[in-house]
């Protein structure tokens, strides 16, 4: 009378949505306790996590393939700016009674496209209950060549700062998602609104620059509890500082338009966060074949300011006057 | 006028209570984005993660050391299971505005006695808000020589099924938890309660067998969901049966008395989980040099079964025949 050994709902649950996505050979099809991973010769592990909660870092009702995307982008946008190229990522998933097959499927489909898209398998992981909001936790693995990796503490005196993409349209979009009348008092059409709502869903990690980064500055992290703060936060970690001019700062023309229309708009850009922009420093020696190699990788790279000796970020308007943020950086606490 | 820039309430969380865990030179003092971290030449990283969830991992009045440790030790047993040895962790936690500077401080004790003790570091990690219970989440990387990892897989027809310490004494304190009258309903003196509710609260991975593991066994996994279930586990990633004597399971004397006046606990003790022993599967030729190798580590095992052709767990009464367990192993889902 051997009786069929019964799959818990967990093992079920994990079958059902997570082994398709687990195709690294490490990962051991999830059968284990844990994955196998090693870089390759001559190469360090570049370990980094995030967590996101619902209610706190993502919308209950953002579509759970978002969710899934947004909880493993947030790592690869750090793994980016450290220079390290993706290698895979474990989750712990805490998951309320709420949540059903609909949610995590669209959840698992989600999270497998951006395995795919940035070639970072799923490792690994843990699933659990909790009587409180969806949370989710990453830890994603890249590979560095040894004693290179972008660190936060290589910034110079006389450095250029520069920085991916475009600043603030995160930060705008969760304003307009939070006050579904703003759109219209800023004038923004359909397609602006779009935009920086959709920037604030879903990052867009810059991985096509990491190597760049890599070969040519100085130091480096990813922007994402605004720029002002992270900017503060890269001074302090090289016991240096830092001048922007804002006019310089990249900002998309939606993300113009909305601070044309409500100028207390430039505050929230550049300290609100979610931007998942890279914020690198680069010797001025190497810039004209940084912005070449990121031209190269079709990477939009901005130069906006310098370090300078001393402490702190001074972000100075057109008058030469330094902006005087009511905070620099956003923080839950 | 430059500004000093202000650290955020996340970073000054991070630097009072977690920087002085972070001793490995790859967790960077925790002032980067990521940590680095390389096994040695001719080794793999294995990796584990495991989340615990406050009111359904613990109870929200446990010790805030207590917690910490259980978080930690829980990823701590799995790396012994897998023959790891410990390399660090990186910490993801989110915790409701209730928890104060006192449990935080209490957590990061707990937190950094262990990292020292298993000489597993903090090597980086995230801390969120969340509006739901405390919420821990562990990745944790232990080493073993390439193609050296005790799998789940491993197991072979013939093969003595064997356990590290005791079983159910962690599934038997939960109940003494949950019930504060049955201590005395099962005549158990403080001593035996006392020892049943430490198992619970407190797990012991196996940390000093993990390398006669990684010598001596075909197969392993910590059992951490039920001595049942997990055994049926590792016979479906094995592709084989188990066959166990119940007589033979080693229990606690605290353990022992309590079946002795609940018979219906001999189940529990059984399926109920949170033993964090180690499960393991010993080629019969390797049983005697297995068993000298972890007496010289003092590590208690012993032989409870073997590994047969088919499919699942069968445990064996004094009669011979199969137990009929209403579940195998405990699962939240």
């Amino acid at each position: 009378m051997a009786r069929r050994a019964k799959e818990s709902g967990e093992d079920r649950l994990i079958g059902r949505y997570f082994k398709p996505l687990a195709r690294h050979p490490g990962a051991l099809g999830l059968v284990d306790d844990a994955a196998l991973l090693a870089p390759p010769p001559r190469h360090s592990l570049v370990v980094t996590a995030d967590a996101i909660v619902g209610g706190v870092h993502f919308f209950k009702d953002d579509p759970p393939d978002a969710v899934a995307r947004k909880a493993l982008r947030v790592n690869l946008s750090d793994l980016a700016a450290k220079g390290a190229k993706p290698a895979g990522f474990v989750l712990t998933l805490a998951i309320p009674k709420s949540v059903d097959d609909r949610w995590l499927s669209a959840f698992a489909r989600g999270l497998g496209a951006d395995a795919r898209i940035y070639a970072c398998p799923l490792l690994g992981g843990d699933t659990v209950r909790t009587p409180g909001p969806v949370t989710i936790s990453i830890t994603a693995f890249g590979t560095v060549p040894k004693r290179s990796m972008v660190r936060r503490d290589g910034a110079r005196v006389g450095d250029i700062v520069a920085v991916t993409g475009t600043i603030g349209d995160g930060a705008i979009g969760l304003q307009l998602r939070l006050d579904a009348g703003a759109a219209r008092r800023w004038g923004l059409d359909g397609a602006a609104r779009k935009h920086l709502l959709d920037r604030y869903l879903l990052p867009q990690p810059r991985s096509a620059i990491a190597e760049v980064l890599r070969r040519h500055a100085s130091g480096g992290m990813d922007v994402s509890d605004g720029l002002a703060g992270d900017l503060a936060k890269l001074c302090r970690a090289s016991d240096v500082g830092a001048e922007v001019e804002v006019a310089r700062v990249p900002m998309s023309k939606a993300a113009c338009r909305a601070v044309e229309a409500n100028p207390k708009l430039l505050e929230t850009a550049l300290t609100g966060g979610d931007d998942f922009e890279v914020l690198a420093t680069i010797p001025p020696r190497r810039w004209a074949s940084f912005a070449a190699a990121a031209r190269r990788v079709r990477m939009p790279v901005t130069a906006i300011g310098r370090i300078t000796k001393g402490q702190g970020a001074r972000f100075l308007g057109a008058d030469g006057m330094a902006l005087p943020f009511v905070r620099t950086s956003f923080s839950h606490f």
